[in-house]
């Protein structure tokens, strides 16, 4: 990772309009901002959304962020009618991570945040399953066996918003073999991103390399997506695929799709961790 | 190609036992016959279906194919209950070519024919519009120009058994817009290949890449399967992907849709006309 | 290809500092231009290159153009030391191919040309063999046929360059087997884009599929990259492969390579003439 | 992996000529052997070298495997002037993996080797530093640290033959960043797999990830390959590659590498391991 002390991100959505960018950055340059990459996208020129993403270089950010902020609302939110947010690089993403007992995408995040790559501090992990706690413990990150049943749901996810509200700002399903219920989802205030092992909208709900199988498909693939309520149908942030043949079985398709799956998750994942990923309705733009 | 002269291919299936390899061998040795290649798959030793395709040379195949196909019924088919197919590399398949407004599917397969990619010869492209004509015609082809609305089909039907049966082996649709009715599945005599605009089984039917986009893919595909009465349900042969964007309009997915379909498609038809294609319930084992 | 009337390109380079982006930004809105998309990318902030391609959309743009180039020149070329170009994206680059006798790199630019996906025109196709013009000429493109040999050398490359001169903004070499003289270079006047058949830097030179057969390699590639006097080393602008095994002989690699070097070769044309392709020293950027 | 036992596989090489695959097929039959895959593979029909895996299930091979090795030798090797190999699908093979201070490649074979996915025993890793023992141990496989400098390189390479002589079928260097001597290749007494940063030929020698981004190439690889005494011109196993741009830096490139490079090696020892890779010449045949 680049150094990231005194840049900031400012993501903005709003209706498509003329000088949208010229007033962005004319805003940052009279902040004393020099801007270091800028990616725009519009779904259309006439009635459209307008998106932009903005990476800029502010000597002493934190300190000036309150005014950065008091220049955005005024020169630009009320005048474009824009949602923005804005953030400080040098502040990683706190993460959580839930897994079972499939390991391969939780330990390649693990690894990858060992190695820095991924920006983000891993505060915990939180499994339904006892049995990948060593190996997450190797890497110096606190492990909360949370134990799943039919019966007590209900008081696991209290357990889990307990754990989690305030001390995390995203939170990644990692192969995590529980449907978290709508109560939880509209609680937990923080984006969810699962790794469904399909490539989404094929081979929706549960076992899905056996789908593939009966239906002899000759890719499989996976699928990031953020968790909304309708399961497997949120927006998707990155799908991969791998080619198979005939003669794999159901037991070598997922061997094969877990290098997929742990390879789409992790650009997921960084990617939202750097303030690339903007849903718009059921999609994303990646910048 | 390769020179295909005194080069046969015999396509076995049947419930998988021991000694099918050693009994072919030997079958085609005593023969004089001396294999080239050999592929073999069974889904499972026991109770499981054999696959097999080999391909050996033998001087004066095209004369001595009776005494081969006496000998593979007699020491072959009837031991181990074998359905099996013998061809002559020499003789390449007849195909007829399906297509309507749209060009590249079909122009790729008449210029790679026209390079020597392709061991088929083109007997024929039917379409429902004059378009491509020209086309068509510019690389020797015969253009059979068949109209087809709502209350001609039957008719139309008609006109393209009239023109197929007896002529071809092979029919491809090139990004046919029409749909074939169970009737003409039933009478037609030589399997259809289709190449869909999408990664099969994600968006069946109409307006894939309009689907693909609303629905935020970040991969798009195309399908070649065969033809069955079950409309984009039939047995997959090839599939391929591309990486798109958030960027990417309905037009842009279409144009970079039309790459893909276009060397799937080629790809199914040179590895069906190579007998490298065996259908096996709904899937298939290529080879 | 969307509509691009009054749409304006304007890529600049220049030694980064602060306040290029929010310059060149307010530069464009005070000329009544609103900016559809901006890519930049700097090699260092500290004594690093900057570049940047803006597209902007500016009602009456060809007949404000010597307005906009006099605001440029004051406002940002001297102020950053700027390097700079523009141009009017409703202008297409006029191109010429030049060919021999293989024709598959040829094909698909004309047939990706005629379905309008290039943004070009293609003013003519120049050969030293006669092979090829029953092809070109059923697109409606020019033809000229200039032999060229040991001894006639230099009478060819004048006959090209009366042919050429003031009438192509870009020449294509589409697997054109002549090696072009320094002189030729020097005064043509425009810059040229060869496709070599490998995956450069390996393989340089002569029969690249052979030297990849005798290496052993598991891909072959394809590389599209400016012409300079070194032969094979001019900036790489696009580059990919496919794979391949023990299998396949040198025929076959030649074949699969084909498919590589028409879309590499067709994508790398395509960026170039949507102005997204900067050279810097023996690099490019693609935006 | 599914249950080997009771599984045997034949390797073969000789020159090319009528037969061979029924004569094989014929002694295996004779033996009580049951073939369940067979490849084969020919430089061509006229003075060529065939090649041949054939894997097939005899009960009892274990007890039975003098008596095969009798036919093979009597039927088979003398007849065809064959040089084989017979291996036990049940007796994986012993692996002493190389490394460093670099993890990503040694770390994704013990994970891979922990679940189940290569067919090998790993015996222990050796390394010249210390940094990644405790990595090591946490999978249950012997670290030995043996520093290697400039004055002690001999007697290192004495400690690292007696470590390996007896107890390892083949060794890994999963980025081992010392050059092996001829004398340790002379005395080893097994095949050594490197993994090489680059998409060799290209880029041979130190620093490929700088040399690739110097040369501005649109994408990077990584190569597996059998260890000779010509560094990095050993035989290819496996290849593979990932788009860049001129956006990333040397590090970037370096990161990206590294998913390439553990995925190449970890296919490459699979094979090898599973016997699917025969050396010919300065290539490899990959069945």
């Amino acid at each position: 990772m680049t150094a990231s002390a005194d840049i900031a991100r400012l993501i903005i959505s709003c209706p498509d309009q003329h000088g949208i960018v010229a007033a962005v950055s004319q805003t940052i340059a009279e902040l004393g901002g020099n801007i270091i990459s800028l990616d725009q996208y519009s779904t259309g020129v006439e009635g459209g959304q307008f998106f932009q993403r903005t990476v800029f270089h502010l000597p002493g950010f934190a300190a000036a962020r309150p005014e950065v902020e008091a220049a955005i609302e005024s020169k630009l939110a009320g005048r474009f009618s824009m949602d923005w947010q804005l953030t400080d690089a040098a502040r990683p993403k706190r993460v959580a991570i839930f897994a079972s007992k499939t390991d391969h995408c939780l330990l390649d995040l693990l690894w990858r945040h060992r190695r820095g790559e991924l920006p983000v501090d891993i505060a915990m992990v939180i499994s339904n399953h006892a049995d990948l706690a060593d190996d997450v413990r190797t890497f110096g990150i606190p492990y909360f066996h949370v134990p799943v049943d039919k019966h007590n749901k209900a008081v696991a996810e209290a357990k889990h918003l307990e754990l989690l509200q305030g001390n995390v700002d995203l939170i990644v399903l990692a192969r995590y073999m529980q449907i978290l219920s709508p109560e939880f989802l509209e609680q937990v205030g923080a984006p969810i991103i699962n790794i469904h092992h399909s490539f989404l909208p094929a081979f929706i709900g549960a076992g899905p390399y056996q789908k593939a199988k009966d239906r002899g498909v000759k890719l499989i693939g996976a699928t990031a997506h953020y968790v909304t309520e309708d399961l497997d149908e949120g927006p998707i942030i990155e799908q991969d695929v791998i080619r198979v043949s005939h003669a794999d079985d159901v037991a070598q398709l997922t061997r094969y799709g877990a290098d997929v799956e742990r390879a789409v998750l992790s650009r997921a994942v960084k990617w939202h961790c750097e303030d690339r990923v903007i849903r718009h309705g059921n999609t994303t733009i990646v910048f």
